[in-house]
């Protein structure tokens, strides 16, 4: 099955008690694709950059067998850049740059050849973007999964619920979650959230795994205890591109299949977070993926 | 095989988001006994309170079969008393007070039929006392497990490293890890905990689940996410008592079987947490435990 996944593609500057990276490629489109890439058969890419965004830049995709037919390429703007700066406990960070740039009157055309695509990744990007797209597709994917983030919540809460009434799946994390339903509990939140429309619900708690609810089943997935964190973006997204990668190349949408999707989608992220940026999604081996997966499904086996 | 279980018994007066208790029973032992009252053939308690503690408040340990001959008895002094207040998220709390009483001159008395005991489980309290345990042990008990807390990596830290050097298994909480190691990564902070005696380390997260190490294994037991936490007091204790209840029950201290018993450690606690005090894990029956095990289970069950 093939993935379209849209969202954003950036320039980061990134902090963090390890060390600084001036200018990596970032947004959440690239973590999907680049994580998604793995595993299913055809990954499109729909996302817009600017004049700084270099052919070289545009190999990166490239490389990982990732369509670029949809990713435009604008003369007249600079890419989305954002920096930022964790704090020491790699939980929390500050946003000290927010540049919109090509964002600002960013409007996804599907092309042609991306119309067949089964499964619909919609990445951090505004709700009313994330709606659009759905209406460009002429079949609705058999599943669409969503990401979101505090902002919109904040800012366009009803935009946001109107597309949570079109996906399948929701990709949230507990903060968000949190602040989205007004419940503390994430079993209430969840509850809430499945009342909003997805059929599905999963709630990433970062450094404590992640779970996934439907109306009436629980699975806990738990994040890897790591010996280092080197920097968390992208952790997410990457996250969501190994969960929606596995579903694509398996075209199994059960509960049962998504707990294995869940899976591959924290290995990815445990991934993600031991280098700068997405370095260390890119050039994996799919049996250091196996592997790695092999280790969450060890650390809560019981004989 | 019996369990050996020395701590504190006292009063607690506790305030929640959900409301208040004036004076209920609880300390390390209390929750260690009663919870591990359901596994372990016999259960012995080693503790003091003072004349406000009446024979039926005694008569609490006594329906869960639990032995209180070594529950010292003093007339001249009140029983340890603890007041706290938790904040909204219940992660955090406050002490308001804290009345030693009984606790500021303990000394802890092991009677002659303790003293086969081969679980010895030593609850909360200064490392000192703790040793002394230890040393009044005529012959060493199979497996000795320790808790302990943030106040005496503090103010006794020597004592405190001398006990690590005695025990088998060390029950902490991650920021007390942390605190304890100088460690963020909890994997970090695991080895440097088994570099100072311990063969086995389990790090409490709460809500988020429990981690068990070895020197080179890990586990990690996943948290019921719960509709609603009443109380958080004693759910570490609860969940002491029912590990090593269990371990009394099996005699089987292979990392193996460690992992099961963290799964009834951690079902003892998510019941802890349901009511007031030790209420909800006072009249429990064992099929209801088995449920409950069953559910943790269940949570990251991939077929």
């Amino acid at each position: 099955m093939s993935l379209l996944a849209v969202g954003t593609v950036a320039f980061d500057a990134l902090e963090t008690p390890f060390g600084k990276a001036e200018k990596v490629i970032g947004g959440s489109a690239t973590y999907i694709t680049l994580a998604a890439s793995y595993f299913a058969p055809k990954v499109n890419l729909v996302a817009v950059v600017g004049y700084d965004f270099t052919p070289e830049h545009v190999n990166t995709f490239r490389q990982h067998g990732i369509d670029v037919e949809g990713l435009q390429v604008r003369q007249d703007k600079k890419s989305f850049f954002w920096a930022g700066r964790y704090h020491n406990d790699m939980n929390t960070r500050d946003t000290l740059v927010t540049e919109l740039n090509v964002l600002e009157d960013f409007d996804p055309v599907i092309p042609e050849s991306y119309q067949d695509c089964q499964v619909l990744m919609l990445g951090n990007l505004t709700p009313s973007i994330q709606a659009t797209v759905i209406h460009r597709l002429k079949n609705r994917p058999q599943l669409v999964v969503m990401d979101t983030m505090n902002l919109w919540i904040s800012i366009a809460f009803e935009e946001l619920k109107q597309v949570l009434g079109l996906v399948d799946v929701l990709s949230i994390n507990d903060e968000e979650a949190r602040q989205l339903t007004r419940e503390y509990s994430l079993r209430l939140a969840a509850r809430r959230l499945l009342e909003m429309g997805p059929k599905y619900v999963i709630i990433k708690k970062g450094e404590h795994g992640a779970l996934l609810f439907s109306q009436d089943k629980v699975f806990f997935a738990p994040a890897l205890p790591l010996e280092e964190v080197f920097d968390p973006t992208g952790a997410g997204d990457s996250f969501a591109g190994g969960f929606t990668g596995y579903l694509a190349r398996t075209g199994d949408f059960s509960f049962e299949n998504m707990k294995r999707a869940v899976i591959y989608g924290s290995a990815m992220a445990s991934f993600c977070v031991e280098k700068f940026g997405p370095e260390r999604i890119m050039g994996l081996s799919y049996s250091e993926i196996e592997e790695r997966a092999a280790q969450f499904h060890e650390l809560v086996r019981i004989v």
